[in-house]
């Protein structure tokens, strides 16, 4: 291989020593997104694409399961609309971007590009729902939406303009809208665990940074490399604020007028960010055989007198894992080297290298290359694709094992402020520790080394870990946990 | 069945006497979409949304088994790439919806929502195709597209938004990109004909009606219950103009420079009104067996002193359909009687329903009834999934048939202008006949009865039908197809 491929393939930040000059590189340069020419806006590449497509094939499939029903509400919402949700939302104002002209003329109304879409889905909902016998009514869109945000663009991570699903569901009473919350909440957990490969925290957002209008907003929460939490999805109960505000009524058994309960939920490509994030190393992406667009690449290794063989048995290898349903890929390529291939392979995140040269054909064999860690095992031709399975299996299994590993030794606790400062200035992570309730608490650590709240536990009763707020000193209420966060 | 619910039911309007309001009037009551409250949107439900998935998945299915990557590129293009491909098509600047403020800041450029995304598209393409090996590049994209068109809202066919896909490709010569541009010609056709049950015409735009800047323009054109075309899908071969504006150029094999050639290809949820106007009737909804979210609703009529063994024998019916992968609903409602239910479905066009009550039970059988004709037989209960599977095959079949009925006897010839004026005028459809080439002959046509060329044939070479052109009497240079259009 010659240096000049090296260089150009190669990645050359770190991801150790500067965590996000590494991830833009990998992104760039696995192939996922490019740099659009408004400033904070992307092109997502086809490498990137697939893998949102293949998480939205999981979601939307354990959606439909469960009751959803997707539909598709418009991309304008008008001015007047967005200002009714203002008495319990904060208005979106500061970041909508405006439609103020079609064609030549200017309108009457300005029209925002969708943020978020509760106050066009709700007065239709309120249309909608006339009986409990309408009810649960569950509405989900896969849409882009819009955030004039002015910050440094970061792919998937931060943009202006990005992808997500949202969940909109109204119900007859607060027991089936929670049960809704929690079924969602659930299925984003079991989207990180089982296919991310990645074990997130889950809990509640502490009272003061619910989403607006909120009853009890509850989140995600995925521990990135540098030491940062993202929240990776939320699940909102409204209670019956957001039915009220936009007249969300039915009649029950008895014909007597009844306010829903409504819920929210909603998870977007920063999902992917994550994903990226978390596995990626400093050869390039890592992407569990879950959502990789390929799960297994085959580089058959060649001298002239022995090219036949060698093509014609990684071509049968090939046949053998793509009929037992394994996405698989042959790179067969003339004027590359099989040095070449593998790099180009590990910068493109495929989890399994199955190399092939004269000696694996003479002994009936095939030799398996894991990434990330390049651990490799010679086994049989015989019963490769259940051999494969198992590999992709274990491939899974350490990434989510290193994952792990990972979020428990930097979750630790603290009884003082000092301590909270310390151990997330030192070590970055969670610190959990005992809290008054009081977001003044709050205040200090975020004055001094911008780490939040990021959670409380899921459930309300639980006992806090420590009997006194670790920062005032007083009655502990509940357990929080501070982090910096994306 | 009260007088109430059947109001509210009915249609109301006539498909044959005023097909634009009950066209309408089946969109809402089968609930497929309402109107925003900005004119020119709609709100697509579930029920529409849903077919609109089917039909989705079947041409992605399709693009990806012919080499089509999806991506996605931004929402928004600035002004000044619009700009750029002027020279080649006519601006969109009369139908582009303009973001002049993000937050409270006015943009230093305005930005346009994509109409159609060539011009965002083809500076990426230009950076990522170096060489022969990066050839042939097929990217399509699933996304909604604004269009600030003046006209009354008329669901699926005429909205400021719209739903769709945009396949933009690039090749390393004419004959490959002609191929190319055939292939997503002939799964357009294969959509229309397998899969919405409508057998379309199939040609080429003439010289004056292309796409700005395309070589060639193919078009899917579906008849209308009113005698009116629909483009029902286009399939574009550039030729190398976009090329050469966008600089899309290749290193070939002797490394010289080479401009490659585009295409591009769409299909909107245009389609999908094409498919409820086609078949539905005045009972409502009709939806082939290949797109209807339900295939099969069963809907149980019992007596007080038999409900438990009907309902029991519906419910094993419900299984054996479902475990035999049917669409299937058990209509158990206790509140709504039968005849209502037969209504409610058949305005949601289910294809098939089926009837059981306490003579079935006994009987061990089950009475299949088809939508829209009413047909009915009483079959087996066993082997039942076999016998439901023909039935859907043979609902298909007629529904294919009666469309095709319609078009070959909505097609005619004429060889002077006032017979093509006569025979549109009195039964709309499409007039064949010979045509001279020149795109005056058309004018006096337009400006009659509004009616156009919407298609000449495919093949270049193909003879015209009549020596003579039909409106100017000169020799004729092929086939014209006229007819009225959506």
């Amino acid at each position: 291989m010659s240096e000049e491929s090296h260089q150009e393939l190669g990645i050359t930040e770190s991801k150790e020593h500067s965590t996000g000059d590494w991830y833009a590189e990998v992104v760039q340069k696995a192939g996922l997104a490019d740099y659009a020419p408004m400033g904070g806006f992307i092109v997502t590449k086809p490498r990137g694409y697939a893998v949102w497509e293949r998480m939205q094939d999981y979601l939307d499939g354990w959606f439909k399961e469960t009751g959803v029903q997707n539909a598709y509400f418009p991309l304008f919402i008008p001015e007047s609309y967005l200002e009714r949700e203002k008495d319990i939302v904060e208005g979106f104002d500061p970041e909508v971007a405006w439609v103020t002209h079609g064609g030549y003329d200017e309108l009457e109304e300005r029209l925002a590009v969708r943020p978020t879409s509760e106050s066009i889905i709700a007065p239709f909902m309120s249309q909608w729902i006339r009986s409990h016998r309408d009810l649960p009514m569950r509405l989900n869109q896969w849409c882009s939406v819009v955030r004039w945000e002015a910050t440094e663009t970061k792919p998937f991570f931060r943009t202006k303009e990005f992808l997500w699903q949202e969940g909109h569901t109204a119900h007859r009473d607060m027991e089936d809208a929670w049960d809704e919350t929690m079924t969602r909440l659930e299925q984003y957990q079991r989207l990180y665990e089982d296919v991310l490969a990645i074990p997130p925290l889950v809990g509640r957002k502490p009272e003061h940074d619910k989403f607006p209008g909120a009853h009890t907003t509850t989140t995600i929460e995925a521990l990135m490399p540098d030491g940062k939490s993202v929240q990776g999805a939320t699940s909102h109960y409204l209670g019956t604020s957001f039915a009220e505000a936009f007249d969300i009524t039915y009649a029950d058994e008895d014909q007597n007028d009844q306010t829903a309960h409504t819920t929210s939920w909603g998870l977007s490509w920063r999902a992917m960010g994550a994903l990226i994030m978390t596995h990626s190393d400093d050869q390039g992406l890592v992407l569990p055989p879950t959502l990789a667009p390929e799960q297994v690449v085959i580089v058959p290794i060649w001298q002239e007198d022995n090219k036949e063989a060698v093509i014609d048995y990684a071509a049968e290898i090939e046949e053998t894992l793509a009929e037992a349903g394994v996405r698989v890929h042959l790179d067969d390529r003339e004027n590359r080297n099989p040095g070449f291939k593998y790099n180009e392979w590990e910068l493109q995140g495929v989890p399994l290298r199955i190399e092939v040269g004269p000696n694996e054909v003479d002994e009936g064999t095939a030799t398996l290359v894991h990434r990330p860690d390049g651990e490799s095992e010679s086994v049989d031709r015989e019963g490769l694709d259940e051999t494969v399975d198992e590999h992709l299996e274990t491939i899974f299994a350490k990434l989510y094992a290193s994952a792990e590993e990972t979020l428990e030794g930097a979750t630790r606790e603290a009884e003082s402020r000092e301590e909270i400062l310390g151990t997330i200035g030192q070590h970055g992570g969670y610190v959990k520790c005992g809290w008054c309730g009081d977001e003044d608490c709050e205040e200090p650590i975020k004055e001094a080394i911008a780490a939040e709240i990021v959670m409380v536990p899921l459930d309300r009763d639980e006992e806090p870990i420590h009997d006194e707020c670790a920062i005032c000193g007083e009655e502990a209420e509940e357990t929080a946990y501070f982090a910096r966060t994306y």
